[in-house]
């Protein structure tokens, strides 16, 4: 791996001081949208590779990378290059993107695949989700709305729920808060899919204090931020327990009556029946506004990434 | 709805004077293009948010924001987004990509979905075609080149020929149409898919002359405008029926000996066999240049959508 | 087909000359890029129109007219415009492309599709590949790369290695040879595989040398330049057939130590096994270095398709 290159891989390479940094980033990016963006980047080339789509996240990416006047290419069926016919390695597609832009965007199926690409990268790459492996930006943007909504990270009360075993997020994000002082982390899920062994090991390593309930009623009054997440109804033996399990986790405004004045509630979005649309008027509602810090975050990781290297 | 984000939804928004300064503008785009384009949007972004793909109509829209010097994101795929596994509303769609855009090209397979969207827009939005809905971008294309080819729309002969139940371009120049004065429309088609009840009832409100007919020869030497469409083969009970029906309204050289000289012949494209390729050469073919001024349509459009916000 | 506009349609029309200014055009290039790209091109508009994905090309296009400074906007999905319910002819759709874009990159199922597009498009066409037929930009890029890798053209000893009937980067690449002088050409392929008539009748016509062989060993100590292709096992009658052919063709350590010094290996990627990777960190090893330079050769040709047309 090129010791020259800023690649964004996991949640884990993430100093306190280097959040510090790039939260202010991310701020000073919000007033460059406000005026228009700028073309400090123009000339430079993003290539978004996408594995599998994600349509929201690349979008996410490619107006970041707009705003900041750069270039954009890319796929979303980058699969084809390694389809059975063509039998190409991920190592060989990444050294040929490599020759034609500035900063890759990679979305994979399989956790570890960016490391790989970064591996053998002449510019830097950006993880933008490998399989059930991780998914930094998401958690960046996550902490960064907490920071700006609730006022600070350290000493942060939230409350993870849903599927917390398949939920990517929710790990990556539990790495991130391990940088603050006295977060308390509620886990509440299924029983089925609980927060995994090795996310607590690591939260332990780190003296986090975490809790795992099923309640989320008695937790709710007690919690700065409610982060939802979507229960996978593919992970459940049945339409039964499912729907058991689901139920149980709904938000909505009789939850929300329960919540504190100036808690928030964030959702990765898509989501799919388990935050009614009533909440949405709730001004502790901030999923929307979570989502567009998913642009001031990746304009400040690309900007970092693209003002390391030597075009 | 937010009331000062100029949305174009539908062709019957258009009032009479809101037409003459549209057309005007697009007259402006053609010399903006002549001379390799402009820089007017610089550093805006548009998103393009096909939930079907029409690669003409996006193609189109995206080299207008080209040509305007704004950046361009999107995706052919949008249908993903509210893909089962997943279950997004296009609310909730719009309410993230609004956060991503200055403004929302929009194609979509349901009737309606345009006013859904612009009903939770930030930014404006532009139906690209929803469904048996409209496709008003495609009337205007249509008004602005009969103005250019004939001369004015007022007083303007006009027949439209073809699927006239299915077909939603003819819906919405009807709508644009009945702005004029003295406008006289010749419906023909075949029997089984004859033009709806309630555009003829919107032309009678207006008090605009039309007739149906299924007799194109005798219609063809009084007229200023043939408006071909496409006969959708799916549509008719038997293969024999559709031949029949069919055979009628092919506009070959024979029918162009019975059209006046200074008449034009339109189509929306892509065309099937309805009008013959020998027809091109005649300088009546009007409908290669047609599609071009979906250019400066388009342009004029997004132009004043962008101009309308304050990024 | 407009003789004011440059078109790329195959390897047969440059002439020496040509390939040297083109060549010249193409180091101008690597500058270009080294310095972060031009805007030579702002407000031009590229289509690329893709009838199948071919990701790694288009991309490389895309870049060399981002580093241009011009605007890309295209379709991995062209052949929806002839789909079987709409019917478009490829005239149809060139001509309406032609309207909204300054050049067209496109890739084409059929023989001869670029020529049928050229002869009624408005803008210049780059061929990016057409069936069975041309790909005339690898075979200038692998000439350029020989060029540049080996010092010259003239007096190169090559051999073109792999599936030599259906593979037609080693036909455009022999077209282009032909214009130089005293070249030396083994073609080595399996026996059901081999250079077809055409192509030797060709540098037949042009007097270059070529000797046919099956024998890759014995030639190895006496080449210039080792181009590789992948043998494709769907070529074969049989898996044990192919394994047979396939195995006497592979690029290792061994084979690299019969080769001179000074000698290259070249390959259009993908591969698939028929250059091992302990390959790669050989000096010689210069199929990366020859997939970067599609990016200058691309630039040049459209730099120059530009750069003969009014917008």
């Amino acid at each position: 791996m090129n010791p020259n290159l800023y690649h964004v891989l996991g949640a884990k390479q993430f100093s306190r001081s280097e959040l510090d940094e790039l939260f202010v980033a991310a701020k000073g990016m919000e007033e460059v949208v406000r005026t228009g963006g700028n073309r400090s980047h123009q000339g430079a080339i993003m290539t978004t590779l996408f594995f599998e789509a994600s349509t929201r996240t690349r979008l996410s990416f490619e107006a970041a990378m707009s705003r900041l006047g750069g270039s954009v290419i890319g796929t979303e069926n980058a699969a084809q290059f390694s389809s059975a016919i063509k039998g190409e390695t991920l190592e060989d597609t990444i050294r040929i993107i490599s020759g034609y832009s500035d900063v890759i965007v990679m979305r994979h199926t399989e956790i570890g695949a960016a490391k790989r690409a970064a591996a053998v990268a002449d510019v830097p790459v950006i993880n933008a989700g490998d399989g059930a492996g991780e998914h930094p930006t998401q958690a960046l943007l996550d902490a960064y709305t907490i920071q700006k909504e609730v006022g600070q990270l350290d000493g942060v009360r939230i409350a993870m729920v849903g599927d917390l075993a398949y939920g990517r997020t929710v790990h990556s994000l539990s790495y991130i808060l391990a940088n603050y002082r006295n977060v308390m982390v509620y886990y509440i899920s299924p029983e089925n899919v609980r927060i995994p062994g090795y996310v607590k090991r690591y939260m332990d390593e780190k003296g986090i204090r975490y809790e795992e309930t099923g309640d989320l009623e008695s937790v709710a009054g007690s919690i700065d931020v409610l982060y939802q997440t979507r229960i996978q109804k593919e992970r459940f033996p049945s339409l039964e327990e499912y729907e058991k399990a689901s139920g149980h986790f709904i938000v909505d405004e009789e939850l929300m009556s329960r919540m504190n004045k100036n808690s928030i509630v964030l959702h990765p979005l898509p989501r799919a029946g388990e935050i009614a649309d009533a909440v949405d008027n709730d001004p502790r509602a901030a999923y929307f506004r979570q989502a567009r810090n998913g642009l001031y975050i990746r304009m400040a990781l690309i900007d970092k990434a693209l003002s390391g290297i030597n075009r």
